[in-house]
């Protein structure tokens, strides 16, 4: 029987100019993925050297992570972009990191669609195709990451690519498999022991229960850890050694 | 013997977003290579893919035109970057339209800094350098174009890359080889027919009268073509016809 | 019998850096309030000068067109803004423009928002009300744009500003009295020769023929003329000039 | 005799968008005068509400502190802009923060030129003296702050406006009253002691001790007190309390 195998991923490389965001150093050590801010939303092209850095020195592999152009607003916020415009941003950004990977002899994994972007793809299919199709279309080894279920997957596969189902460590599920919203109250689970109790429960079982109770079947490709709570470090080692005991390899797509 | 063979040069695809500049669809016809900017100082994502596929149609080499981040100032303006940013902005464009490029099947061909940041480095060696690692670390095989006698193609030169010597078909130059400053008058030559000449004894002669009357030695790898100018895609054209009917061969670097 | 009188607006001062864009000094003879845009989705400090400085040789009266911060997109996308953020980038905006008038002896007369922050506005009243609120805040005395009949008139009624029905010479109306969407066949209307009835129609009989017939009542105080079409500001002038001739009184808010 | 009086003034919003810098809230209760980011180099519309709210809050007077366009830099990279365009920079900056406390109910009361735009002018006359008339010809009112000796502050005076003499709490200062650079050893004082000895002694005498020991006399109209240093706020709170303890009246220019 073959040990159940997962990836740890984070969203990194977030900060910008004289501005510094997340926990960067202390998460690497025990993230197998990790998702780089590409300019639009977060980052430059210091702190994506410096990302990148720090991702080979710790083993781990580089996934682009590219968001709306929309630094004042995280790429947090919707903009209506046509599927044509969105091809593009999403192609200029996955070239940037790999042109940033590159001159440190590293080549990108996996390609992970940010903030508004994402959530918006997870229900547009023309958007989602948009973002799959840059993404082959620059590198059609490359991994595609989305929610279980959601358009952005069926993307990835339509455009013929390798796809990655990410499953939200802290995140409350609707039984129809969507997250529910964070506006809702117990949308993220803050107890630490029962993040970790679920994370097992969804790799063991390749499940998760909905907050109505259902036991909603779930693709379990990769664990998103959230960079920029305070103690997130903290979870995500804890998250990763659970894992291991429990006997699950944790390494990223392309790992060993 | 070997006829002599040269590149027609000109920066494109210096749009963005809804405004327009340049003439670059009746420039393509005569040009062997696109210096096509990046998003730094103009192009988006859009205009780089537009301008690609122009260059594609049309059998023009492609090659990265990076800039400093000056959206406002065109890249005009001196921006006193240490060196190793210099290099993680000129990285990240470079990656930036060869990601564009590769979604199209297209390779890029060669690098030219833009406007200040091709200037400062003319004449400084640390940020000539800079540049020459960054385009040699993304992809080695680039073709690095600098001024004849510029730190930039020294910097080339350290930098393992293939150079090529770039001249200006209608700029005066001083005795020790460099541009008369667009400041001093009779600094652009503004007539068709002594433009031509012109070019036509640089490429001959491998030499150029400098505005004091020497004769100057000088590299010619590749002729700039001004794209912003009225009638600047009919002086392309009277260049190249006048140059293939010389019996030069007008062709990319990388061209049959 | 009081004379009608309307006003003749136009967006003005959208070209940015290196980049023109209008025609803004063959429409300024014409015009009488101009809207400047405030360097979110258009215009720069510079320009921003230089259009005041054309309004005042003009005698056009100067409004602030604050829009969402989207120069890639020139203002026309959608974003998701909270009304709060909202606020304080329209309060940014005009104080801007203000400034910048300000250091030319001129005092702003109107706001009107621009593109999809106009649009959205119009059918959402905490987006109105947040504009009107930040436009009241900092000057009172401002007149707030909006089309007859939306959310935008109704929130500047709301924060005690005077407020001015905007109506669109060239464009078709429904019979609810919106603006047909430039999506639908006959959008725009490109007769100049109808276009000029149909401002007289309107300013005459304070209504507009909509699409499937119906005669809808609409409050005129300002007629909005395109600037960024071939023959904008012949067509400026042909509407003056008719409407002087029709006996209406052309002049800015403000005006004497 | 009067008693000395002195202004303690800080830059402080210099957050922006998800990024947070600096320690405003525990810095407001020690200031006089807060140096507002306005958008170019940090803060945006939303951070400068906030801060304008925490100084009316602290009856801290607020000042603009324009900068050159570039977030990426944080204003501290030497730009060449034209003087002219400088003028343009600060006259927009400065509106847009009045727009912003205007819709607070708050006065501007001074101008602070921010970093590279700070050192370049206080050297360079002309961009002197184009920030100064930018601030006269927008709002004649304002007080204007430079170094004592400096072009900024003859630029100020020439200009017609009252301005005010900068001195750095924990700065070494050279023989001719100008700052030992921040490269050289010894150019930022650490010991919190030492600073406060030093403060007292030049509201007190007039002076400063230079680093080869040469007394320079010195006009002290506001000390500046660093905000993006651990233990900021403790630094201005112990300065305020000596200062008032030796019978300093540590007020705002404009204050009571």
């Amino acid at each position: 029987m073959i040990a159940p195998r997962v990836d740890l991923n984070a969203d990194v490389g977030e900060s910008f100019g004289a501005w510094t965001l997340g926990q960067d150093p202390a998460l690497f050590p025990h993230i197998t993925s990790a998702n780089v801010a590409c300019g639009f939303h977060a980052g430059d092209p210091g702190v994506m050297r410096a990302t990148v850095a720090l991702a080979r020195e710790h083993g781990v592999a580089v996934g682009a992570h590219p968001g709306f152009r929309d630094l004042a607003g995280f790429g947090r916020r919707e903009i209506r972009v046509p599927p044509r415009e969105v091809e593009d941003l999403v192609a200029y950004q996955i070239g940037a990191l790999a042109g940033i990977a590159a001159a440190q002899g590293v080549r990108l994994q996996h390609v992970k669609a940010h903030g508004a972007l994402y959530n918006m793809a997870a229900a547009d299919a023309a958007l989602a195709d948009a973002i799959a199709r840059a993404t082959a279309a620059v590198d059609p080894s490359l991994v595609f990451l989305g929610l279980p279920g959601s358009q952005l997957l069926a993307a990835g596969e339509r455009a013929g690519l390798r796809t990655a189902a990410e499953v939200f460590a802290d995140r409350a599920y609707r039984a129809d498999g969507s997250l529910l919203p964070r506006t809702e109250s117990g949308a993220v689970i803050h107890d630490e022991d029962a993040v970790i109790e679920r994370v097992l429960a969804m790799v063991r079982d390749r499940a998760v229960s909905a907050v109505d109770g259902t036991r909603v079947p779930l693709r379990v490709d990769t664990i998103c850890v959230h960079g920029d709570t305070p103690g997130a470090a903290r979870l995500a080692a804890r998250i990763r050694a659970a894992l291991e005991k429990a006997g699950v390899r944790v390494a990223a797509f392309r790992g060993p």
